[in-house]
């Protein structure tokens, strides 16, 4: 069967996550519907499955189908019968053996905070708005030690049994607008509530709440208390996948 | 009484406009009310009284209260009480003087439109999403026609009596990210719906439907039907306002 590749952004605060639940409603169970019309039922891969709340810029879903579609006529129909907070933007045919998840080799995430007193209704929705300043060099000292390869057990929750060692390629907090941080991030890929747990031990860096030279003491530590729970979820969003084979991609053939 | 200046942001999206209307939510009267628990009933003149949908990212409120307030724990105060729509950015003491709209000099406006198939659900509320591609360079061929000293009755609406005549020292499309074009536009003020007319005209001559050339006699005929009707009021923010003495303000004075 014929494989595709769909490409797409979403602002997540109107919905349970990205995994299809039953009487949820969820990202997966929205496009599914969506893509119904087109395809009869399907099965979608997520490159990420994110958390109730997260948002994507560049989330990559990946299916199979037998039905005859037209990538681009298929596309505008389902920007058309989905909410303004889902965003097709682009639909192609791929090589069979692409998966949206297990072809992935990186994932980046962005996470967003705004510090100041005054709250910003633009980014309400996007940013964790912390209402005092924060030391972003501290913050920075704190991050450089989830960089390469480590048992990440301790910022993840319910490992349950699953491999915690991932290898971090950027973690990195820049200033990116008046009083908005943004923490850059990038692994092959992260478990369950690493970044938002990275953030939330960054940030009490950054207010002096605890020292950036503990960190590696918290990730020896590889049970979740070792941690300093989790940053609120509105403040992340998936912003890239990689795959290695850009050549995967193969030409749009219509329907 | 003590004159209070008060800079605010708000996302235009649920709002029936700034202005108060009965039995309508609006802008000035969720500030009104939150305002209330402080300084009683008060009249509140804003810089600028946007239309329904539309945005600001720097609306200048000012009133005069004998209530003693401290600006400071009264900021605090409206933020937590207003939806996350409305964020008071800063509340000072002025000169007695000051009335945010008659003391203005100038007001800057801006208007994004994303000019691609794909939408983005990050800008749907805060852009006009027109799906084709747009001729840059001829917007801005239309937009020069506006600078200056002009008669715009025909860009106003419901002009009824007052005049229509304004400088324009600014208006000028930019590209300021993928597919995201920018109006940005200044004069001392606007009438009614000037700025959604203009970028109506502009999206015109891009999209090859007018000629830029045409613009000036659009402005001579001194009548709607001269116009091309309004581009829709979700693109537009108030981004600034201005005022001659920055020296106006005075120091916070507490309560």
């Amino acid at each position: 069967m014929p494989t595709y590749r769909l490409d797409l952004a979403y602002d997540g605060s109107g919905f349970h996550g990205y995994a299809r639940q039953p009487g949820l409603r969820t990202i997966q169970g929205d496009l599914e519907e969506a893509l119904f019309a087109h395809t009869g039922t399907i099965e979608t891969v997520a490159a990420g499955r994110t958390d109730k709340g997260v948002h994507a810029t560049a989330q990559v879903i990946s299916f199979k189908t037998a039905a005859a579609i037209n990538p681009a006529r298929v596309m505008k129909s389902l920007n058309r019968r989905l909410a303004p907070a889902i965003a097709i933007q682009s639909l192609e045919s791929v090589r069979h053996d692409f998966d949206a998840r297990f072809s992935a080799v990186g994932r980046s995430y962005r996470y967003l905070v705004l510090c100041r007193t005054a709250p910003d209704p633009f980014l309400a929705a996007t940013s964790w708005h912390y209402p005092r300043a924060l030391d972003r060099s501290a913050m920075n000292e704190a991050a450089k030690h989830f960089l390469g390869l480590h048992d990440f057990a301790s910022l993840c929750r319910k490992a349950s049994g699953r491999s915690t060692i991932r290898t971090v390629h950027k973690a990195e907090w820049a200033e990116v607008g008046s009083d908005l941080l943004e923490f850059g991030v990038e692994a092959s890929s992260f478990c369950h509530q690493m970044v938002r747990s990275m953030v939330a031990i960054c940030v009490d860096a950054g207010r002096g709440k605890i020292e950036a030279a503990g960190v590696p003491e918290m990730l020896a530590a590889r049970a979740r208390h070792g941690g300093r729970g989790a940053a609120p979820a509105h403040g992340l969003t998936l912003v890239g996948v990689t795959y290695e084979n850009r050549e995967s991609r193969v030409e749009n053939r219509g329907g």
